[in-house]
């Protein structure tokens, strides 16, 4: 049995995590999604809004579990007996640190692979971080979201639900 | 079951695709190594050659097979039942290319996901393309490629064998 | 007025060149279409292939004209009174290319800019080249190319129409 | 006729920025310097101080306007009745950014097109960034930047004015 | 006789780091080791600290020295009497920075050349700030830096000693 | 002693390599700079003629060689006791395929070393392809290319001499 951890702060989730989480749940067999505690920017929405975020969004899935972590990702894929961490790429950028990633965490544990998939065109500039610019300079982020993320970030920077 | 093409032309085959093979092998439960028959370039090596040296070095694998396909890779994929295209990554020109070639897959099939493992970094200058400009330049390729290719670029090339 | 070239082999035109024109019709009074009669590789359609085709997509627009030309592009845009040549970018290795050559022509000719627009997310992936090679394989390029590049990539390829 | 704006920090204006500017006068009809007052980090130079540099670096010039704006780029843009967004390349990190914005602008208000133009080639090296850090070390910056900021930097940090 | 220096944060040293030693001394008949004084985070390590790393690290070398400066890279190397400043590169990220650095340099003092070493592979994924990342997560970055950085970063961040 | 081998193909020299080697003679005791005859493609101009224009270009310097070779770089530099192969860089393209060559070279022979210097933001767009593309469609080269150069282009494609 195969099992993904699809690690990352999720500052908030966007269409283009979910995107790799439903394409994520046609390759592996459970897919846990893992919420990062030790960030090293202050974030936007508290663990618990952004777990509650994550599970409005994904809804229930038999085969898909939401899950908070310290420390190395690496560990934590051990320990969860997971034999794979999922990552999104979308730029050059992302590219560079995430191949310094995957060789440190070879490195650091031999028996976990990291797997890559590119993020689908559409969501090619939608990032946890544009995201939150757009909407507090009160710009629509609709269709690049989840429904519950645009009234959170409606709530929080007063940008519009629609 | 999860199944995996690793598609290539493999001329020859090197120790970064068997690194890649290998840790293919811990995530699919079955892994085919399917080697291009329409390529631009004129090969260095025939498809049979390249078959042979395949099989010698991967040696018996339960879960891994060797094929060869004309056409569409995705086509080819989705005609064996499989759900992922396997592919490495190893720097920026490829990421692009890649890039945009998993999002026309998608385009053309979404049902077969491509998904990217890093190369190694102690394979990160290896390409098929270096290794047969090393050998014909009578350079020695060991330790960069399996043995039987070793050997039969020192046919062809008249490089060392050790 | 502000008149830009439009320069390329367009062969054949895809729908991220329409997209660009229709773009650049918004921002210059008047845009010339150029097709570069000195292209380095054998093209895969002739001129008048690519000419007809052209005018099929565009059809007429009263600000937009179809012409062909021979040596330096900045040459051939001063001669027309443009002030601008046109240009998309999609890739990085795209964007490398393009800044040497806007220094070059800089260089060559101060009196014309080389503005640069961005391929629209839904064409990152689309080109002249990744069309042709999905059609020669019998891939569908239905929606990547105007409808009647899809039909003389039929002809030429027997990919499907639709 | 075409109105481009032409946004950024401006923390000091370069001759990077001038010469774009300049570039920008010869094919748009109109102008418009927009000096972004929501900057995520402290600004070296006061909304004010950046404003008189650059006035005093472009000087009169009948079609380009100075201003400050707030909010979305993309709304100011719509504001001003402009139908372009004028921006810089200079770097592979640069154009990730950008094709991301252009993008989200799109998104957000389709009616207004960003352009880019790549920076010259004596230009490459210099941004506000980099010429504060020179000049924060006590080197000079003349040549890099207009008069009035060698003056403004040798003013703040004690750097030479020629 | 050839001078270079190696300027750098060395926060802490790296075994990359160690590599670029090691082989700039196969090359320049003098190293200096140059510590920057002036950097703009909060270093992990104090200055001292930093030192005494570098020291055990590179043992005693006779063509060797390591010292620390305030101010200008280059100016510190003209005052030192050297014609290279040497940088090691293994990312596009650094390359397109070190390429502006270079060139602003250049315009600084004419007389010292930035030279480059590409980082050995096996170091591709090592960097300070990795390194102090994955020991602050307690992993072992055993291997990755000298023996007596380990031996700090175990007592700062509690991480493994081997 | 250092000797540092400067190797390419040189068809023709451009200003761009002119400047490299008066650095590079800056920095190392002996500079060879060595015309590969094993080239992959067509040469432009014949290896006398490549020869004839370096001579003439870099005219008489006590420290600087030309020489011709075959087979690999590395053998050639080690043949010659070079401690350093010496490479121009001007863009991520380049930087990519020099990392892979510089640490492929590394392995066949570990006691030379490739060191890179950044390409003079002058000449960040001149290359020996570029040039070449602009003669031939008629247009001037000058200063970019040493006078011999423009002279042999001229005779061969027709384009201006200054």
């Amino acid at each position: 049995m195969s099992t993904a951890v699809y690690p990352g702060s999720f500052d908030p989730i966007t269409n283009g995590h979910l995107g790799l989480i439903k394409r994520g749940l046609e390759v592996f067999d459970r897919l846990i999604i893992a919420v990062a505690l030790n960030v090293r920017k202050e974030p936007c929405f508290s663990i618990d809004e952004r777990l509650d975020m994550i599970r409005e969004a994904v809804n229930n899935h038999p085969r898909c579990e939401i899950d908070t972590f310290e420390g190395l990702t690496i560990n934590y894929a051990a320990d969860k007996g997971a034999n794979v961490i999922l990552r999104g790429l979308r730029a050059v950028a992302d590219f560079e640190y995430e191949l310094q990633m995957a060789n440190m965490n070879k490195k650091l544990n031999n028996s976990v692979e990291t797997m890559f998939m590119m993020t689908e065109e559409e969501y090619f500039f939608v990032s946890s971080k544009t995201v939150k610019e757009v909407a507090s300079l009160k710009g629509s982020v609709k269709g690049l979201v989840p429904t519950v993320v645009t009234r959170k970030l409606a709530e929080k920077f007063g940008s519009p639900v629609d």
